[in-house]
């Protein structure tokens, strides 16, 4: 089985998380892939620097000088971070963007019309939101990852991709796991777990112990229509089946310091 | 033959100059490898950051901080910018530290006894310069570069090793193109090339048609004991003439625009 698994912001600002998670990582049998996300530097840099973000309907536009930050920050600071820390513990680590071995391409993402409210009026206008993209089913290089993986090498892939071309685009860290996984089911099986701060998908967020132990499509209809899965998970379950449907075996979310023990939510 | 090239902050920081590098490199046939150094991006970022550098005797200390900056700056802007645009001309290229794949390893430099003049007094001082470290002759990982080399992908270094443990070095870009063409030499033969902002070693550094042709060990002692190579210059041929003690086939000293061109200064 080919293991892929992401950790977003929320581990990788958490030291102790951090430790824990590459503890686990590097235990893991066969052959591995590390997908990470951001965390709270590159907002901290940014407000350093002097960058003002601009904000559409509460999605952030990725401008030129956004783009240099958090390639920064992400391929640089925390891919390295991560490479370096996993070196440490004996998994022989290699860090990537999308650029390096022309591993993922993306397509930038067109400009759409909003609906955008200001001063009390509605108005509709194009709004291009800069350098962000999405990973179509083609643009992850299987043969490269496979090449990697081969060579006993465990590849760690930040969320920056590229056109194909020499222009670098921030992805979504969840969809890009996605693709990688999705990619890998190419070479063989693989798993793909998303790591985060709650031990799996709960029926009641406050209560740790409420984990959904399974969700198929057709449980998935009834959670949503019910509410019980709702908000910022809603988009993280609708990934994993559409992973599922794409050919991964399996997807699991989970905590971040329980790669190694069973438990979290299956989807399947 | 296998072509390592090092390119310094001259080129990295003018876009056209970096532009007619990327071409030329991507136009070399057979394996080949790039090292790059810094510019003046990780200076601005400092700044912009409001960190100050500690200067010893006309030396950086490089703290957790500066690590942190220039691990930024090198390995994720001008790593990322320097392996699209090669991308962009079909060069398919690979970013990489000395902790991705366990590629270079460095040794921390010890702490130095130096002499402080500070208020008119000279007192000894034992001086940490923090993270900054030098590859042994052991510390590259030359069946990994060589894996690289074989599914025709050219490594991109930046100069930010590791201690094959946790902890990213900053070292010295020339000394890091040194040994990887010194390991690249137990693959194949191997030519090293630095390209600078002259076009060669000059007798007159003011006249850019004085270049000297071929430097030996024999020539490069009357050069030095004249005076004719001086300065900046005196450990860039140094170095080129160790590595020709340590195996490498050829090492040339030219223009950034020069990889297609003969001319420049050979040492051998």
């Amino acid at each position: 089985m080919i293991n892929v698994v992401k950790i977003g912001g929320n581990v990788i600002d958490n030291p102790d998380a951090l430790r824990a998670f590459v503890d686990g990582f590097s235990r893991l049998a066969g052959p591995k892939i590390l997908v990470h996300g951001g965390g709270k530097e590159a907002t901290r840099l940014s407000a350093a620097m002097g960058l003002t973000t601009r904000m559409v309907n509460g999605r952030r536009v990725t401008d030129r000088d956004t783009i240099d930050v958090v390639t920064m920050v992400y391929a640089g600071l925390i891919n390295k971070r991560i490479v370096s820390a996993l070196q440490a513990v004996g998994c022989d680590a290699i860090g990537l963007t999308g650029a390096d071995g022309d591993s993922l391409k993306a397509c930038r993402r067109p400009p759409v019309e909003m609906e955008i409210v200001s001063e009390g009026k509605t108005a509709k206008e194009m709004v291009d939101f800069g350098f962000v993209g999405d990973i179509p089913a083609c643009g992850v290089n299987v043969r490269f990852i496979s090449m990697l993986l081969n060579s006993g090498l465990a590849p760690v892939f930040c969320a920056i991709c590229y056109d194909g071309r020499d222009t670098l685009l921030n992805c979504n860290a969840d969809s890009v796991a996605a693709a990688v996984a999705v990619g890998a089911s190419q070479i063989g099986p693989t798993r793909l777990t998303y790591c985060f701060e709650k031990p799996g998908v709960l029926t009641d967020v406050n209560d740790d112990s409420s984990v959904i132990p399974v969700v198929t499509a057709e449980s998935f209809e009834s959670l949503r229509v019910s509410g019980v899965v709702a908000a910022g998970m809603l988009p993280k379950v609708q990934n994993a089946l559409k992973s599922v449907e794409d050919g991964v075996a399996e997807v699991r979310i989970c905590g971040s310091d329980m790669l190694m023990t069973p438990g979290g939510t299956t989807i399947r």
